[in-house]
């Protein structure tokens, strides 16, 4: 199958449909980008995700994989002569498994729960919270990496897409709320692989700026009062 | 690295820990199971799973993998001369994902929905919601499981086991609440796959019997009086 057969079905500056993009990115996979209007759905969504009707949507051939993390473990075992993006030993991708349902069930949500929270003494321990968990994947980073960039060592691998996809939006909530959540002092090492992650060729052109998320944040705010209608509506929209 | 390096930390009923349990058995895999009591975890419990610091922990010569599905995917990647328990089609497997989380994320936390709302109307919906889940589910079977006795052909595989480590759990709700949600008008091929998984030879000395959930069912009931405080109760005791 020619990789002209792969169309992918996306948001602008879901971190989410980013995961998707750099993974192509990363083997070198050409393929048509479709925006999807989510207020507008289009019969292609609904029909290659009836059961979530989200993006993102790969479209290969004449089948679909959606979830960003189903559909990266995908692109990694299809095309199969481009960098690796899981770990070739199982325990590592084990490990990896284990550290990205971490980030996205458990980690990235404090983040949303850090911004919709009003009462300050909350605030805080909710941001002690966000600061440990990258404690503790500075220390994830330290054991994957072995010295070299990445999670992936010489190149971007899963946790390096699944973790970098929100350092937008990370930066967008700190802006927002004058915090720091990742800063030299606690995670020196995080800080310098950000850096290189950002301007990784795979990702440079994929990672929304921070204006655009900020003004994202603030729609997302209007459209909800609550931490649960919050969610819902991020959720929905990116 | 010998069968007997393998050792499961679990937790007796746990459909998380049956669903290892099944996945050793489908490789035929000896292991030394390892009865954890919850409100005095082991040092050994602590030590492997510092994050989450719950069950199952498939311990492999001095490394350890968590999660249940991350565990049996590492079980299918592994020891890979018994059956195998992931579709070996990249598409095929990439679906098996999709439902693997459907179910987890959002069609068995239905149930535990269901078991506490006390509101008629409400509880009719999320009735509702199960069944159409269900049958939602019924579909899948058909397509995977191509007029096979299971979603993995003929032998248990990787729906199965993350479908089939729930039932004792819908069975108890089912019995305490004096409704049905698995039955043969709306869901036939279900009903039939239950019967057939209960009594495989990989399964049917796993599976809790109905009396002993519903003894922990009425044991969570007692200690929660909301949904949060039940899902939690829930989720660090099975």
């Amino acid at each position: 199958m020619s990789t002209s057969d792969v169309k992918l079905l996306g948001r602008c500056a879901s971190p989410y449909v980013n995961r998707v993009q750099i993974a192509l990115n990363v083997k070198s996979i050409k393929y048509e980008y479709l925006e999807e209007n989510l207020s507008s759905k289009s019969s292609l969504l609904l029909n290659a995700n009836p059961v979530k009707k989200k993006v993102p949507v790969l479209i290969h051939g004449n089948r679909s994989v959606s979830e960003s993390l189903v559909i990266v473990q995908y692109i990694d075992e299809v095309w199969t002569s481009g960098p690796c993006i899981l770990p070739s030993d199982s325990l590592d991708r084990a490990e990896a498994r284990f550290w990205a349902a971490y980030i996205d069930d458990k980690w990235f949500p404090l983040a949303t729960e850090f911004k919709l929270t009003r009462q300050e003494e909350k605030k805080l321990v909710v941001k002690q919270k966000i600061i440990e968990g990258l404690m503790l994947l500075e220390e994830v980073f330290v054991k994957c990496s072995k010295g070299k960039a990445y999670f992936g060592g010489d190149s971007i691998g899963y946790l390096d897409i699944v973790l970098g996809s929100f350092l937008s939006w990370l930066t967008a909530i700190e802006l927002t709320s004058d915090v720091c959540f990742l800063d030299m002092t606690k995670t020196p090492v995080l800080v310098g692989w950000s850096d290189r992650f950002r301007s990784n060729d795979a990702v440079k052109n994929i990672v929304p700026g921070t204006e655009k998320v900020i003004e994202l944040l603030n729609v997302y705010l209007k459209l909800s009062s609550t931490l649960k209608a919050y969610a819902y509506v991020f959720n929905q929209t990116i």
